[in-house]
């Protein structure tokens, strides 16, 4: 062992160093079993931000319901910063085709709201053996009532503070980190 | 017991429903021992977004650093949307000067940043006993190499996309979250 204080300097690491895939590699690389829907989501920046979320933790899907803004698009790019070319995506006219489509697929909806029922994400256990869609709602109206009467169930972020939400894409990437943390803890 | 569909119904919550509380209550709150630095943070956007998880997950103290823009300022409350009314913050011109400040006072300083030796947030542990500061980089150069030097250890967020690095604020949610998670899980 040296005492050589450069050896030991917690150096950042270079990009070449962080060893990310190619869009290539990511298309034919195994997702984890997310599929994230966006229904009626006003703002592009946010579309581009959930694109590089999903992007970072390998999701399978995103479905842009209503009227979410599709790429390509400069808004989108701004923050999705070529998110866009690596994750999957399809275009729904109405948030209920999607859901009947993920219905027919056997996936578990789960929208992300704060509702009479809703599961703390604290609490919620990911069953392991199910694909999961999680739908995130508009930014002012939240996820519509009739979609939210479709889903198996609701998960809601608890909050202690004095805004009644967190920003959709903020709201995205913490629900999409803690189920990833859960499906890649071991048992 | 009812069998009432109505009854059933899992409603979205009113604003009155949430019961949030005020701004008044929420300074006169305990907090959770948690405080952000933003180390020359570009956008303002990042920077009010970072508010609003703050007052979410009612964190202690932000301080901004640097290049960083201070409240009141029209293009943070876009996404701040009043909680930095709620959320105490202190400005420094250089992001040392905040470090120094938060030693003194028995800190354990974290960067957010992709090092050679940091540490995998799914691996994390909090010290329930210690107050703990959290570093968030420019949105390009990311946490400076001065300023790891400084901290206690870096943590890294697994990514396992195509892109480099996620969005600040949306990195800023996943980790006030996943040790808000910890702090708030029981024994």
């Amino acid at each position: 062992m040296s005492n050589s204080a450069q050896e030991h300097k917690n150096e950042k690491l270079s990009m070449d160093e962080l060893q990310r895939i190619s869009v290539e590699e990511f298309k034919q690389s195994a997702k984890f079993p997310l599929t994230v829907i966006l229904d009626n989501v006003r703002s592009m920046n946010n579309v581009g931000s959930v694109f590089r979320t999903a992007d970072a933790f390998r999701i399978e899907h995103i479905c842009l319901c209503g009227i979410t803004a599709q790429p390509p698009h400069k808004e989108i790019e701004k923050t999705a910063l070529g998110a866009t070319e690596s994750v999957s995506w399809s275009y729904y006219p109405d948030t209920h085709e999607a859901i009947t489509h993920l219905l027919n697929n056997n996936y578990e909806i789960y929208a992300v709201e704060q509702t009479k029922n809703s599961i703390a994400l604290s609490s919620f256990q990911i069953n392991k053996s199910k694909k999961i869609a999680l739908i995130f709602g508009n930014e002012v109206m939240g996820v519509k009532q009739d979609i939210i009467d479709r889903s198996h169930a609701t998960i809601e972020i608890p909050q202690f503070g004095t805004k009644h939400s967190l920003n959709i894409s903020v709201s995205a990437g913490i629900v999409l980190w803690h189920l990833f943390y859960q499906l890649t803890q071991k048992e």
